[in-house]
């Protein structure tokens, strides 16, 4: 059994890593003018005469919204294993309340910089933003769910936000595509920094923990509960940080009838990979969000509501089918332990999405693209900024897939408190946990029965 | 034992039907201006100067809470049933995800089509009508819960959206009643479309599959979810598409003092019902939801906060007298199994809610009625449009019971995989359930104790 | 065994304050300007040319995030207990929505009351303000969860209701406090008024529950939907009342980075305190909060990012010590019974905010003030204002312990229907639970094997 003593190295990097975020808040991080108390002589300065220049409601409900996604959201989706409830949403908790404050100084440092002031400026765009950056780091927790220590996950997110930042920027601002709801910096790096590590961190043995691999009746329920908020919000998710007016009513609307549709054709499939015909909980948790993160990259876009329709259709199918058939093939041949399937929910529709984005921005015509994208497109004919389109997926992909390796090979020092091959997937492992009178009963009785049998002997 | 078997029905329902929904996509349905790249240009033609013309937050806020109410409200009110929680938020989930392309159809053809092109312009509003319609079917299912298969419940969404759609526009357009938050169109039409179809499938022998039929300690946990979720947003739902202004203030005013005087009222009678004063959970669950479903038509109305009070409280005592005497006297003298008791929670709240409107209406002075409604009943003395508010009632309780007996007899063929009375409330059926340690344990072991027993002997 | 027969005394309450809710509502409670049908009337009047003025999102979507702390938040936190989830989030129901009505009147008369009329008209912040008054009394509820009956909880929320409203106006009108988010008047209160009644009522043999005084697997896993949701709405709640433009942002700003700090270091001081470094559930769904708490009073302020950073560091570790240390010495020493651990997570953090509130007032610039607060302290230095911050902490201490003081012997009064100390933490004695298929199999297994072994002796 592995040594999953934590209370050293836990404690040490909680605080060590919060002072930091203290210090370092204290030297970079500053109200902008609009959460600043001096927009009164700002306003008077830029001679902003309504009130509704800094309206608070501008982005703050598509904030909230993107927050539950985050801690509600991935969290209970990673409470259906039947021993791993606390694991998978209390990490998640932790991951994200670190992560959203490195993302808010890594994103500053590449975005809100001011260079005369050496200050980063930060407002609620920027908390957005900071939590959607969180979001690549759940998604790669997916794949490690119930195999590493908690202070293994702080330090995959630690790495996952700063490459995140990069490839953000690289993708963003270097190659200038457009993906206001991250089918490629979120979800096609994410899936694929998550399943890099796992690759990595591979364990032979595992099947030692197998009987707690899989779910009971209620943790498939509370895990119903992350899917319905992440569903239910990612309409917000795609439109949280698009354009104001024609471009975000744009994103919602895509992004609410691609979802719909993924859910009829994962219940299809789902229901054809039965013997008779029954659905599988793991699909209609996963694979109805596929359509949201295909979404991603061309929410904003004039996809047209049917292409959107169409989006959803395929994806819903794919994420299925590799939940039924790629999952098993992947830790079979390719040695690849995915703990939730995110390489069918994010890694793939999210490359997916990117290439969509890329498809669909070629297909636009000159007027719609100047217009709709408010003249980003204008030095660029439709075309080429399909191949950058392209372009960003790989870049996303290849950010997720040699900085997994890379941060998988430093988890594999023995140092982190990685639970043992048949301690996996328990919570015992790193919580206190109450002892269960239903589970305990029926145990304490057989064991008394047993005695009693041998007694009859 | 009847046929389950599902593999081909539902997902070529799924697949047919999804198909046949991008096709009308394709050829109806387009973005509406405010949501159209040609935004900018379509601004400058009708010279429009203020961004604040297109604000996405103009109804955005109220459409997620809308939402929420569908999926996690609905359905998770209806995983109370102690192994048929899958169901009760899956189909709640399938229903919905399909009702609301189906609803953008139907109502797009008799709201928003432009007769000059031929296509249906969606925007926000659309997504929340949508909504609105699913919630229709959803209450229906309340009423089938655990003794219909997915296909029959997509068999009653289609007709269900479709009936909505007829009736709503008779309602709205033709006799242009009022009725922001759906009492007569949602709640009394639902209620009795869902009565009617459960009146028709009458099962016998349902007592066979009795003991499914409650709770566990759990499952009533997760219903209060839904609860809750659905009582919280309720202010919105019946505010969502009220006048923009005053009317949506006092719509969630209204609705707020509401549903709290219906849970006094409920927790009150809740308590009188027991020997000992004990509380039920199946009232605190629906009948504290009376108030909000009974002030929908006249949440904009000039109704005085004292009066929402009253019709909560009265709507909170009627809907708790039902689920305590009512629904048993349903069922045993009218054949009528209602499992989630939507008689005391749509069908009769809904209906008063009509009748309460069509008196508030005749009652108000000619200048509020002018005022407050924007004009609407302009042509109109109160008393008049209070004698339409009331027919109005009368025709979405006549399209609910005529249309669902005729779906129920349709539901009668055959066909559709529906589980037998032995095997109703139970999640075997349709889903892949997991192997509880929990409760396989204790069944094992008294197996073992069983034949251990008989050794003895 | 106590009589807990409240068949006659709920009811009776219920019915007879709603029916004095509804009467009193009825003689002052009005529609205020901008939700009286009469707005376009009071337009014209005012020469008010734009309806944004009385737009519905102005404050609205703050007043929903409130809305779910308050019913989902704090009612699922207090699921926790293994036997005691009904009672935790019915009885958390039942007070907040008779809560919400008395505070409307009780706030209304303080605040809203126009003396020519003799009315009080409400608008949507109104709302805002009785949930936030209800949150005092769920707060004390946390320190009575389990030991008391939902009479006793009416009355305690009657009570609470009346002091909270006479603290506010005394801190907020009378001393000119600023507490945006209540750190003093909702949480220091709260905290205390519940402490003081707790000791009131202090049980000697309440070990005799000690079996049910803790929770189950599943309990856990629900109270983290409280503590998620109240997590993620809190800088929504910080700045629900804040003034409109940068007050609101900073508050948001603020709070969310306080909140995220604050779990590092709750996760740090948990792993301190067990052996190998496990985590405590009760500390992760608790002192997370903690900056969320402190921070209410100074939301508003230019506390700047990294000092609230520091806020959420320092009360994360005060709180969680708390739950280590001080809560089991409170109970051996001064015999106070507090389930939830309120003192750790409301009292003293709510105190702090206070104190850090009069800190931060002090240390303001004499711009930054003026403008920061819209020439709320204009009349005052920053060092006054800072005395008076830390002498409303004072008063709403002090009407919390004499209130809770004073509202526990009423509560001694025997005719409540209170438990008996061996029927503590039971939802049997309120509610009518459900058979428990998996908890009673065992049971009665073990029964019959009992029998069966004493019949093979």
């Amino acid at each position: 059994m592995a040594d999953t003593y934590i209370r050293v190295s836990l404690p040490a990097v909680c605080f060590v890593w919060q002072i930091a975020m203290v210090v370092l808040f204290g030297v970079f991080i500053r109200y902008n003018e609009e959460s600043d108390a001096h927009w009164p002589e700002y306003k008077k300065k830029q001679n902003i005469t309504s009130d509704a220049e800094n309206d608070f409601y501008y982005r703050y409900p598509s904030f909230q919204d993107v927050h539950v996604m985050i801690f509600v959201g991935f969290g209970f989706l990673m409470t259906f294993l039947k021993r791993y409830s606390f694991g998978g949403v209390g990490f998640n908790f932790l991951i994200a309340a670190f992560g959203l404050q490195w993302a808010l100084l890594m994103q500053g440092w590449f975005h809100s910089l001011d260079y005369n002031t050496g200050k980063i400026y930060i407002g609620i765009e920027n908390l957005i933003n900071a939590d959607f950056c969180c979001a690549g780091c759940l998604i790669a927790y997916g794949a490690l769910l119930g195999k590493v220590s908690p202070v293994q996950l702080l330090v995959v997110t630690l790495f996952g936000i700063t490459l995140f930042a990069v490839e953000e920027y690289i993708i963003l601002n270097l190659l200038h595509c457009r993906d206001a709801g991250g089918s490629m910096v979120i979800h096609a790096f994410g899936g694929y920094y998550g399943l890099a590590i796992s690759w990595v961190l591979y364990r032979q043995n595992l099947n030692q923990s197998k009987h707690l691999q899989g779910s009971v009746y209620h943790s498939d329920v509370f895990a119903m509960i992350g899917t319905l908020f992440l569903w239910m919000f990612w309409p917000s998710f795609n439109s949280a940080i698009a354009n104001h007016g024609d471009g975000q009513h744009r994103a919602a609307i895509n992004t609410y009838v691609a979802l719909a549709s993924s859910v009829l054709t994962a219940v299809a499939v789902s229901s054809l990979s039965h013997r008779t015909g029954k659905l599988d909980m793991v699909h209609i948790q996963n694979a109805t969000l596929a359509g949201g993160v295909a979404m991603g990259a061309s929410a904003e876009f004039m996809i047209t509501p049917y292409g959107a329709l169409i989006v959803g259709f395929c994806c819903g199918i794919i994420s299925t089918f590799g939940f039924v058939v790629v999952t098993p093939f992947l830790e079979r041949k390719l040695k690849l332990q995915d703990t939730c399937g995110i390489h069918n929910l994010h890694a793939v529709p999210g490359m997916l999405g990117g290439f969509i984005s890329a498809i669909v921005a070629a297909a636009a015509t000159e007027l719609v693209s100047t217009l709709g994208l408010e003249g980003k497109f204008a030095n660029r004919s439709p075309g080429t900024q399909g191949g950058y389109q392209a372009a960003g997926t790989c870049v996303a992909i290849a950010f997720g897939l040699v900085g997994g390796a890379i941060v998988g090979f430093i988890l594999k020092i023995p140092i982190w408190g990685d639970p043992a091959d048949d301690n996996c997937f328990d919570d015992e492992v790193y919580w206190e946990v109450p002892e269960d009178e239903e589970t305990i009963h029926p145990v304490l009785e057989y064991n008394n029965h047993m005695t009693h049998k041998q007694q009859d002997m």
